[in-house]
């Protein structure tokens, strides 16, 4: 009889399992604000925070991630947030609405702090973005984050670097004042997307080994080093198909298919979980931006010897172009003539290329190739000679 | 000494070379409006329409294919039209300014017809398309065709399914009549986008062998079976890599990768073209329109075994959706598993589908992978499950 444990987010009205009745009346028990406070993996048992027990023949670990928070003296005030989950997304909302707020503070440049200020700024909040790194986007070449900075500042969202939050007081101005390193800073709302965190106490003291990365071991069925103990979404490793290991890569759309897979396992399907290439993509205001593979630092930790190619092209054929950019960056392995990644930014196009650039890697192209492919061709949607084709062909040549 | 044989396009302002005298610059003679009446290959000799011949160590067939024109009374009038070459566009370009067009009629509702349908209605031409087949684009699925279909009655473009051609006459409200086995249509333009043709004569007269699909035939290396003589472009055949065999598909794009595998070859840098998947694609209005590999009819003609899965999904995601549509039908092979062809259209998003696919049909993924490729998931570009998973694993519960 299958077991739910957690929270169930009862605001998502596309879902048609909106409480724990809605759950049952599918067969799974649920047990919502209750805590595992220890397994057994002999007798098969989980002991919960309401001190009673529930026994097990498979056990499914999908403890996901939490949203880190700085620790700083303010850090748990009102009107500072972390976006994690749908019920984060909902206090946010609620805030901005019933406090007027006007000004934004997001601390972070990643995913979360470029996709929240565009948010923020088509609700006319006037918004600031911080980082401790030098640059936005750190994953991606400085070229194309020079990109972002440029499109930051097109939609007025100063970016402050190399910046270090030092503490959160009450604001005179506005309800918060931050204090940096660098001075202070009026917000009215504070964002921290500064990464995860995951707490791997229980998952330790049950017997269930945690690999280099930190996160749990799996295999590629999605089973732990415990037997009747799977492992699915943010809490555990995946296969990286180009670094040919297991990583920690906490990503969504890789949770949904590993929760498959296992479900499949457990269900008496066997089935495999491939692996990934480290495909991912953003969107800030009217920028397209996403990389697939390893970068060259990456590339070089796993023992490649990268080399790159950066090239400037169209996104659609010449004749159409209107002044948009499309930056492509692709990197390939000396030894191999392997290709190792990809990094697109661009108006429009640069997720196609990111697309079919992941199926590449995926598929163990050497670079060559990736200079040849056939690609679907019209002048609506790129040149004769692909920006693909003329960076790889470029590449090659380095090799 | 390289030499050029053929017409020069004079008024491509983006040409560096746009006359006669600018290729001598770049050490390569040119001699314009000059047939070749014969070739021999014994002599290494080609005989030329000014009485002249030119001896060769390399030549390149680069002949490329003509435009089709219907053999019906009045297809040479002014004002009836191909669409083949740039010399083309601008006789079109040209008509339509002096002659005040109100009215045209398209030919074929292929890709000629589908891109000029838009350019006339965004020159605000009344534009009709007829065709013999019973649909537009008919190597599209049917409920494909029909989303086009609709796109056309959206901006007003009436669609004449099997309407035959039969005669162009002097019109009188109008500068031409079409009149077809379904009654008369008014034009003051009227385009014919009903194929290619290649003439063989040469060719066959020189010795080099044609292949089966009536173009020239080439290895990898765009040699014809006569020595020191290439071929390039919509003159020869290229290699399927899905198919598996040499057919004919010509498209810019597979010329242009010709040609530089031929200049290579001729340059002493051995280089092979490594064959093409069958991608494609075309935009008419606010639709993208794209396929790549086979059909369910070509891939049963080829010897396999088709099992198709058609879907309509979203292009993004979910909660960003503002009603867009993603059509996407995938093709496999029952008794290999191997993915055989993709079709997509939709608003957005449709040649990014293609573009990934594409690359599957190139590495010859099994159906099961697809369902798994690691693709960069952003609600803006696409679900969790991207609708190339969602149709893949459909068509892989059918195998």
């Amino acid at each position: 009889m299958p077991y739910y444990i957690g929270d169930v987010i009862k605001d998502y009205k596309r879902l048609v399992i909106r409480t724990p009745e809605d759950f049952e009346k599918t067969g799974v028990h649920v047990k919502i604000k209750t805590r595992v406070e220890d397994i057994d993996p002999q007798k098969g048992l989980v002991r919960l925070s309401d001190q009673s027990s529930l026994s097990y023949d498979i056990l499914v670990m999908a403890t996901g991630a939490a949203a880190q928070r700085l620790i700083i003296p303010g850090a748990d005030m009102e009107g500072v947030f972390v976006l994690r989950n749908l019920t984060d997304a909902l206090a946010i909302k609620s805030y901005l609405n019933e406090k007027a707020c006007r000004k934004a503070v997001l601390i972070g440049a990643g995913y979360i702090g470029m996709e929240m200020c565009e948010a923020l700024r088509n609700l006319g909040i006037e918004t600031t973005v911080l980082d401790i790194l030098p640059r936005p986007v750190i994953r991606w070449d400085a070229e194309f984050s020079k990109l972002v900075l440029e499109e930051l500042g097109k939609n007025s969202v100063p970016f402050l670097a190399e910046t270090k939050p030092l503490a959160i007081e009450k604001g005179k101005e506005t309800r918060l004042v931050l204090k940096t390193d660098k001075g202070n800073l009026d917000a009215d709302l504070i964002l921290m997307g500064v990464g995860t965190r995951r707490d791997m106490t229980l998952v330790k003291a049950a017997g269930i080994e945690v690999g280099a990365s930190g996160a749990i071991k799996v295999d590629d069925r999605q089973r732990t080093s415990v037997p009747e103990i799977y492992a699915v979404g943010d809490c555990c490793e995946v296969f990286h198909k180009v670094a040919n290991r297991w990583i920690y890569f906490p990503l969504g759309d890789i949770a949904n298919k590993q929760g498959r897979v296992a479900g499949q396992n457990i269900g008496g399907t066997p089935a495999v979980f491939p692996g990934i290439v480290g495909a991912q993509s953003f969107k800030v205001f009217n920028l397209e931006v996403g990389a697939t593979g390893l970068t060259e630092e990456e590339a070089t930790l796993h023992g490649f010897q990268p080399v790159s190619s950066l090239i400037w092209g169209l996104p659609i054929g010449r004749p159409m172009a209107k002044g948009e950019k499309l930056g492509l960056k692709l990197v390939a392995d000396k030894a191999s003539g392997k290709l190792l990644g990809g990094q697109c930014i661009g108006e429009k196009g640069a997720i196609q290329r990111i697309f079919a650039l992941s199926v590449a890697l995926w598929s163990k192209l050497n670079i060559e190739e990736v200079g040849y492919l056939d690609l679907p061709y019209a002048p609506p949607f790129g040149g004769a000679w692909d920006a693909i084709h003329i960076c790889a062909q470029e590449l090659a040549r380095k090799l």
